[in-house]
């Protein structure tokens, strides 16, 4: 097998100006990064106010597992394939971050005959959006320190500072740290930390936001600090929302670039699924639904976490109808939840594989909750033995097809593109959660529903934050759960169905600039590390600038 | 008077392609960024080996003053006036740091008539070199930092981790900070700090760089940190040479803009000119030599640090004949050396700024010391009385003209232009410094001949450090004296043109990627601090996209 690198130097890139006339943009609307890069200016938008949105495929997962699933590649393929069958689609994906480029991963633009091209720029640095956001951020929490030096009129409480600063890099050094040494020159020490760039709430305020003025607006609500006299200090308090927002002029405009087979990507913005709501910006999606007949999009780890944040937070947000849904499956991850260990996952294993099967069908009952149809797609693997994808087929009672996107590229996911075609419907989709109900009701609904718990536990700090948060009005706010990826519940080691335990939230974190509340269910991990054999090691330039290391 | 961004966005920009074209850059080495700026290939080198190189005119100032002496502006008004006059002409800048854009400053892309543009890009992220430079440098802690975690193979003792994070923001908070708390999943605890970008070794090595290769080379051979068993840990060791570089692939390219009067100007680096060299990267500079007849490039601060450095360090290092000097006076900075303070100097006073022509005088006779020929250029501000201009003219000995470059662009410049023409040499210039002299020799001579010293004096730090250097071979490595820019002394107070005091050398910094030793003569600042109401709070974006608040 070829590397991911080899196989995309091979492919026939057009010029991004060709991609963009592909689907419609002129030059006019276009900011070229080279030749197969461009930003495409948001004012486009309102020349297409009065087209017919395509559309709306959202493509999630079964519970991961240490395996990889190839969401995106599936994505991918997904979107390739249904150029191939003659139908205008456009993919839309996250922009991957540096940490887990030198971390573990090594890359997030794809992989084999699906990926996402130039796959060096995407991986590293790409337009700068996630520079932009970090320098955003920073300059906030330089200005905080600067106005408690001199004289903190807002009486800013140095203890009760909400908003750490931030890094696009794994770097465990950073999680908890003093800072202000030195004597007064350099301010006054405090605790503080930083947290990875995608973590961050300008990441997902620029994910949500509408248009520069909405990004404006949202970033002055952030809450980032309380006073001596208990008032709660905003961005606005401090006013660099400005500042902050021209730092993001060109961080809000959508990165088009394209697939091994010139379908036009949108990649654009990073949010983690976790603490945040895991899908690319919005402005981006809406773009592609006004320029596509069939946009896929693809929601952070799996349909408990990202689907549940798309549909009842995202989607409702942007004012989407969503489609139809599309489940990525493997034997390998089925078997996972079936009990295997991770290497015991390459032999044939058809009993684990059916009894894993619970995991995808609870994700499917969930999303059909939503009033969407969902299809359920098989990547394969080589691994995997032809007896073991017939029990599957056997057994999967939802529309499923296999795909083979990794290997054949928009080829390989034909089947799955024709089944996403006869399930696609219109205005049926409904949220799980209302907008109206008090951050408890939302939780026991997804606590129950999605997470299937028996009951909801608060610790006693998160009731003492909820009195908070109530207090200061932020009590109806959307939620969006932080737990782990690994397991529907909240305990990664309950892998399969879990069901009939004791949801806990421990904590709250408001981001009332993007607009939610982050209830914790778990230990979010908000600044990965390196680990001992980092991918960095792996990564090397040669004389005439190619990169490798990179998948 | 119009603002500085009022003008800039009457001005009638080419698209940088066109740019291009006029120097003779082909498409095929042609990376845009949007429609006004571009990167350019630095293969484009190898085709222009045969040619003749233009001529270099070096701009630099007397003593900086709070007022400002204009020096970008009036490097950008000489490059337009040569283009004015026929001359083919490119000037070569630094890229502005986001820290002082909203700290005090604004900006760094020149004011009035001579501008670089468009001016918001320049002053918020560019083409990303500088978050490209952060992400190296911060990749480099992070993996020093995990290496000691996991088992810490080449024995590296925490206490002696030379290497501190950086970023591209003015933050005195994490001047000096302790990371790696919080328990043995984050590290262990040690002292650490940030420095700005601009300070980091991988900016001056980006600067100094002849090509990736060389660049990786640079950067294989920075010491980060001592073993307990006190050997030198370079980053070959930790094996991320590779990535670091890769990160640096596109960095390494030259940013061709224009002109506020479509001059091409190549913005590309900006290393500090106190703790680094201070000049705009090689690569751009002998890019620039190879497709123009006439090259303006500044050097930083006064005439003590960017000049001397650029004569004794970077061009030898880059192989340039450098074919005339321009130095900058105002009659505000000549009677601010001639006594007056910062609030009289609006005031007509002859007598103060014939006394602080000692200042301008000192440097000249420095400049020559360089075998260079060296013309002043006196920038006229409004406030400037026709008498002051007249005695200017009368007590001035060397070749000067008046420029009014902020007011009228290079029409305000032609004056000077003719002057530089009238004085250009070649293969005259000799650095001062020879190669293999010992530290001591180097600082020694320069103590004397630039600084005006009677004597250098060593603490016993900088004697221990000296000892150090020679044990690991670095103690014939060029210098770069580190001192205040406020005088030409070590002495910020020493206004004027202080001579026959004590030099003294606090400590010794190794910069062994970049090639070079830090002589620290003075407290200097690599993080630099927000004011009480920083220029941020002025910075605003409205809902098409217009930044305002850079000047």
């Amino acid at each position: 097998m070829k590397s991911d690198i080899d196989i995309a130097r091979k492919a026939n890139l057009k010029n991004i100006e060709e991609i963009a006339k592909q689907i419609g943009i002129s030059d006019e609307f276009l900011e070229p990064f080279g030749k197969y890069i461009a930003k495409v200016d948001t004012k486009i938008l309102k020349t297409l106010e009065n087209k017919k949105d395509g559309k709306l495929i959202l493509v999630t997962a079964m519970t991961p597992t240490p395996a990889g699933e190839g969401k995106t590649t599936t994505s991918i393929g997904l979107s390739m394939a249904l150029n191939k069958i003659g139908k205008k689609s456009i993919v839309t994906l996250r922009e991957p971050s540096l940490g887990p480029v030198f971390g573990i991963k090594g890359g997030a633009a794809g992989g084999g005959y699906s990926q996402v091209l130039p796959m060096e720029n995407i991986n590293l640095h790409f337009t700068g959006d996630i520079h932009a956001v970090s320098a955003a951020h920073n300059l906030l929490s330089a200005v905080i320190d600067a106005h408690i030096k001199f004289g903190n009129e807002l009486g800013i409480d140095p203890a009760k500072i909400y908003w750490k600063r931030t890094m696009d890099m794994n770097d465990r050094a950073l999680r908890q740290i003093v800072v202000g040494l030195g004597g007064s020159a350099n301010g006054y020490p405090r605790e503080d930390g930083f947290i990875i760039t995608a973590a961050s709430e300008i990441m997902a305020i620029l994910c949500l936001a509408k248009d520069i003025t909405d990004l404006k607006e949202r970033i002055s609500n952030i809450v980032v600090a309380q006073s001596y006299d208990k008032k709660l200090i905003k961005v606005k308090d401090l006013k660099i929302q400005g500042a902050m927002a021209a730092l993001l002029r060109d961080a809000i405009k959508p990165n088009l670039v394209q697939t091994i087979e010139n379908t036009p990507a949108f990649i654009h913005g990073g949010p983690f699924a976790n603490i945040a709501h895991g899908t690319n910006s919005i402005i981006a999606t809406k773009m592609a639904l006004k320029l596509a007949d069939y946009v896929v999009t693809e929601a952070g780890f799996a349909a408990d976490l990202g689907a549940e944040k798309f549909l009842d937070f995202v989607a409702p947000t942007a004012g989407y109808d969503v489609n139809v849904v599309v489940i990525v499956a493997t034997i390998k991850a089925l078997k996972y939840h079936g009990g295997l260990k991770k290497n015991e996952l390459d032999k044939e294993n058809v009993e684990a594989m059916i009894k894993g099967l619970e995991n995808l069908k609870t994700h499917i009952e969930n999303l059909k909750k939503y009033n969407v149809p969902v299809v359920v797609t098989l990547n394969v693997f080589n691994t995997d033995t032809q007896k073991e994808l017939e029990e599957f087929s056997k057994h999967c009672e939802t529309p499923h097809a296999l795909v083979y996107a990794f290997e054949k590229g928009g080829e390989g996911a034909i089947d799955l593109a024709n089944l996403v075609l006869e399930n696609i419907v219109e205005n049926q989709y409904t949220p799980l959660i209302k907008n109206d109900m008090s951050l408890e009701e939302k939780i026991k609904i997804l606590a129950k529903e999605i997470y299937r718990a028996r009951d909801v536990i608060y610790t006693d700090t998160a009731k003492s934050k909820l009195r908070f948060l109530k207090k200061h009005g932020y009590d109806t706010l959307p939620v969006i759960i932080a737990k782990t990826q690994s397991s529907i519940s909240d305990d990664p080691k309950k892998i399969n169905a879990p069901k009939d335990y004791d949801f806990t939230i421990r904590n709250f974190e408001l981001s009332a600039g993007a607009g939610f509340v982050v209830a914790l269910a778990g230990d979010i991990m908000r600044m990965p590390g390196l680990s001992k054999i980092p991918n960095a090691v792996n990564i090397d330039i040669d004389e005439d600038g190619n990169i490798v290391g990179l998948s």
